[in-house]
């Protein structure tokens, strides 16, 4: 398979388009990045996705391949260069599944209540509800990584990516709310489990700068509290 | 393994809990069946699936596994007795994971907009939306199955798995409510699927009967229609 023909549509800020490119990185894949416009969808987008029209999603030849987790396993089947991104115990993969559909389903959903809290009796209200989620996360990261560096063990596997694609804009939103989401006292494995994740090789290129993302965000905030009815924070 | 040593913690009229006992029938496995009594969650359930305390629950030896789809797929790598439930090519897996969260995603939610219906002209948009839906799964049936009798083509798969698993609400669903879900001018393929879903072998012991079934969503339906302050049908 000739290195043009894997292709990523995506947009930069999202976490969610982070995902299929950390995998291919871990894989070794070249692909080509194509930045999307939402407003303006390319044919080739509407054609590889004509169900939900989101990105991201994978071109692999003439293959389309979209939802992120999707492609993150699709990757991890179709290129076996590189290390296996699911580990390959029936019970450790159905754990890593279970962590990564918990991500899934509640992160967004509950970081967002930050973003349209009405004071700051609700905005703390907010906060613990995503550092419950995160002290969760913390023991799934003691179950999951039994003592190694990354909830995949030794190397970044499934969780590190479904997880670690949201840090941008964990780190963004700490800043722009002035909350603390991420405590050393409360989650001390996942703190230094970020730094790890962070650095990993497979991950510095595509993490979104942080000042950029910030700049960008502030936007998306202000268009959320709109839509809500609530003054800018 | 003993036989003993696999059990499966449900209540019998969730369509969810079909899903692990069509999977273990698959593949032949034994397995001791327990009712809960959501009510009063047995402690077994709630050690099991201390995140969600729900049902299903697949208990192999002493392992809990839980979330229906991360089951089947569990059960699909766990035992290599019985045919595949997943395709082994890597782009028929993304294909079916794609369908099948897009089932897990959209019926549930979709489908309920009929039982919560505020007269006649909103039920009939809520009966559009579930057979825009069906229109959809006609198409992917017809992708996914390549012409032969499944999604999984010529035994049942994962996809079958995890939108046969409502057939029985779906059913109960068009008695109840007086309206055509299924429907032969619509979605003909979908129509002989049902069929051939429901007649075999690892499915027809575990569907609910549908009297039964229908008894019990009338209460069901009463008590969402009287949470959302409407009037009994």
């Amino acid at each position: 398979m000739a290195e043009s023909e894997v292709k990523v549509l995506g947009v930069w800020a999202s976490p969610f388009v982070l995902r299929p490119r950390i995998a291919l990185n871990i894989k070794d894949v070249k692909y080509e990045f194509i930045e999307e416009n939402m407003q303006s969808k390319s044919k080739l987008l509407l054609k590889s996705n004509p169900v939900y029209k989101k990105v991201p999603v994978l071109v692999h030849g003439d293959k389309p391949i979209s939802e992120s987790l999707n492609i993150v396993e699709y990757i991890d089947e179709a290129w076996s260069s590189g290390p296996s991104i699911l580990p390959s115990d029936p019970y450790d993969r159905a754990l890593e599944r279970f962590w990564v559909a918990f991500i899934n389903d509640k992160w967004s959903a509950t970081i967002k209540g930050i973003d349209i809290a009405d004071g700051e009796e609700a905005k703390k209200a907010a906060v613990d509800q995503v550092v419950e989620i995160l002290v969760l996360l913390e023991e799934a990261f003691k179950k999951c990584s039994k003592g190694k560096a990354f909830f995949g063990g030794d190397r970044i596997g499934y969780v590190d990516i479904a997880f670690g694609c949201y840090l941008g804009w964990l780190r963004v939103r700490e800043k722009h709310h002035e909350v603390t989401l991420l405590d050393q006292a409360k989650t001390p494995e996942l703190v230094k489990w970020v730094e790890r994740f962070s650095e990993h090789p497979a991950v510095v290129g595509v993490m979104p700068e942080l000042e950029k993302l910030g700049e960008f965000a502030k936007g998306v905030f202000a268009k959320m509290r709109a839509a809500a009815n609530l003054p800018p924070k």
